[in-house]
């Protein structure tokens, strides 16, 4: 336990310094490397690299056949078909509230502005393999993707040696309307996406967390692909709890773990002014570690983590807000005094029975959320993301008369006589 | 003139494509040094830099100080104060109607979700010097940072030797309510504003265009400081006409110069289905020209630039879908028909009487808009860049005990055990 008015100002910040997450340096060259090759010879260099990276066999397909999308729920046990269609239910839901509406007004007698959304054409959904299929990482990317009516959806994800695509990540695609599933991962995926190829169509967007190689690949392709947008930086997952005194160690420890059992990286930080609380949340993590199949990362994670003792609540509050976390549970008997001077975060659990699983799969939020700091000026994904505005205006030859008295002074102070001319040989011009 | 139809594939690619973009091989390590040294020391290196960039006194202050923006409309015409003060009004009339609503619902029983919108709390906004002074520039941010409500907001643009900062962007800030001013430009101007100095506090999000050195900054500021962001990739301004037989050649080359004055980088693109009105068009852009003080930088634009025959309006149309144009202009008899078609674009201008002009001051539209592409995944300047969002989720013990039917068999199938566990802990301790 670390009481926080026992530490200086520097100790302070020190404490709530994230690891750094710098990316290993061959990282870069083995994806400008692996991306060239995609982009020059297409189909070919994909599966060359699948070959070779993932033990894939030469003749596999790029794309998953698309009766095995169709069959996919034959192979899923009903318990978990009925839970994916549940969090698919949800996040549907609370996905399709965001539907954004054009504006539209007149700003002076005959001068109408409107502001109009209109879907990305073609997006790209990556979806991490590695140690387990990752269903729900699917829709928090495939649901809005739906709902937004974009024409071209690609989602890649890895697969190793002569498996499938695992049955719950085709399931989640088929519910979310996909057709294309790369079965690639990796900067591969990524450079398919970004350039396209013989198999795969050139998306204008690209979603969805990796590791360092899509993280970089992501970035590369941003750079190198006029027109190609990507989503938020990544980073390391985090939690940061405020536990009252009459909150559950028991609980308290449960929400820590299920952050640390993501990664060796992430952090998670409990503030409480309650001694009791911090105690008690100490013996329970040491219980449920006991339990845990990933306690070892668990427990790589926890070695940078904290347990801070505060003032009260308002401290913890501040806290939370220098910090900006990306997940922030709060464990108190009333939260709502506290909610609405949170400024910094992703996304807020409110009271005892909202662990962040809920939100991480099917409360309706999104798990795509701002880390490392960046909830200070990032949003978590929303159907928005998805979307692009443009403006559109309709002047009339009395409008444009009278918006010459603002027009042309300006053009005229800023030196730019074509901008002024523009409206003058209009209101010369007889009609 | 050139028709279109007699093109090959290939040769009509060519043509709608962009120049090259690349910045000079020195940009970025000068860029590096001067934030190197702004970072490490802070005021005295921005005074440094501006006596040495800029030939400003090293007495010089770094803020314009208050009472000098208090002042600026005395040292204005009445016309420019009134043309200022007119765009001011339909800029943030067009911009308040973009007032983002939180979203909340209940997704299932005991279970309620909550989109919320956050002003970003600290806001830089770059105004380049040059040439003139651009009060428009300072409008198309600042009234958004001020409508968003932004705590603290610091404009940076350059002054040269002893001058004073332009009394129309003095008074342009005002309107604002933006009471700092650095006046100090370029790659120095954003590293303060990205680490922040004695006099220049550290900002969360850096909006405004810029030369090569601003631009190269703003993204280095985003690599090297974790949590900043900077508004959207920058490029050349363009437009694209698109005209009918019926269009009048002078109000159609008055548009195209209007672009070509920007810069000798810009590109202008004419389409008509109409030989006399290419034809007109291109008798009055000589005529126009004639009378132009930025003349040779708009014949440098018009070098790389085309007037194309088109089939049709339709084929029209298409092809400005395929070049995705940052302005638009439609003298059509009737543009009804065609708007529905229109997916990439920055901003569309409907109609004889609705030059580009209109919306680069005053209509109220934004006329920070996406370039060089980019109107297919990115949107033009909107309140909404402004904010960010969060979610808050809060769960009852009876919307836990069934959503754990989605939670856990979804946790179990990723391999998440405490993540399961967080319910289970819940649900079978006695509230």
């Amino acid at each position: 336990m670390i009481v926080w008015n026992s530490l200086s100002g520097e100790q302070q910040q020190a404490l709530l310094q994230r690891p750094g997450v710098a990316a290993a340096d061959n990282v870069r060259p083995i994806c400008e490397d692996i991306m060239a090759k995609v982009q020059q010879q297409g189909d070919s260099a994909l599966k060359a690299i699948a070959a070779k990276l993932d033990k894939r066999s030469t003749e596999a397909e790029i794309l998953c056949p698309q009766q095995d999308i169709i069959d996919a729920q034959q192979q899923l046990s009903e318990e978990l078909k009925a839970a994916i269609d549940q969090a698919y239910t949800n996040i549907k839901r609370f996905h399709q509230a965001q539907q954004p509406k054009s504006i539209s007004l007149s700003t002076q007698p005959g001068v109408s502005c409107e502001l109009r959304y209109e879907a990305i054409d073609a997006v790209g959904i990556y979806v991490p393999g590695g140690s387990a299929p990752l269903p729900s990482s699917v829709l928090m990317q495939g649901v809005l993707a739906q709902l937004s009516g974009a024409s071209t959806v690609v989602l890649a994800t890895p697969v190793k040696g002569d498996e499938q695509v695992h049955p719950a990540i085709r399931y989640a695609a088929k519910l979310c309307g996909i057709t294309q599933i790369m079965q690639i991962g990796g900067a591969a995926a990524i450079a398919a996406m970004a350039f396209g190829s013989e198999s795969i169509p050139q998306v204008n967007k690209i979603f969805g967390p990796g590791n360092a190689y899509v993280t970089m690949a992501k970035q590369l392709a941003a750079q190198q692909v006029p027109g190609l947008a990507i989503d938020m930086p990544a980073g390391p997952s985090e939690v940061l709890i405020i536990a009252d005194s009459r909150a559950n160690g028991e609980y308290v420890a449960a929400d820590l773990l299920s952050q640390a059992e993501h990664g060796p990286d992430s952090q998670v930080i409990l503030l409480s002014d309650s001694d009791e609380v911090i105690a008690a949340t100490e013996r329970a993590l040491e219980r449920q570690l006991a339990t845990l199949s990933r306690a070892d990362i668990a427990r790589q994670a926890l070695a940078h983590s904290a347990l801070i003792k505060v003032r009260d609540i308002d401290q913890a509050v501040r806290i939370s807000n220098l910090y900006g976390p990306e997940h922030l549970i709060l464990q108190l008997g009333d939260s709502t005094p506290y909610l609405n001077n949170i400024k910094n975060v992703g996304s807020i659990f409110v009271g005892d029975y909202t662990p962040e699983s809920a939100g991480d799969y099917a409360s309706g939020t999104n798990h795509v959320l701002p880390t490392y700091g960046y909830s200070k000026v990032y949003s978590s994904l929303s159907l928005l993301d998805f979307y692009r505005t443009y403006t559109v205006q309709t002047v009339t030859k009395n409008g444009l008369a009278d918006l010459a008295n603002a027009i042309i002074p300006i053009a005229e102070a800023e030196g730019l006589d074509a901008h002024a001319n523009a409206v003058r040989v209009r209101l010369g011009a007889s009609s």
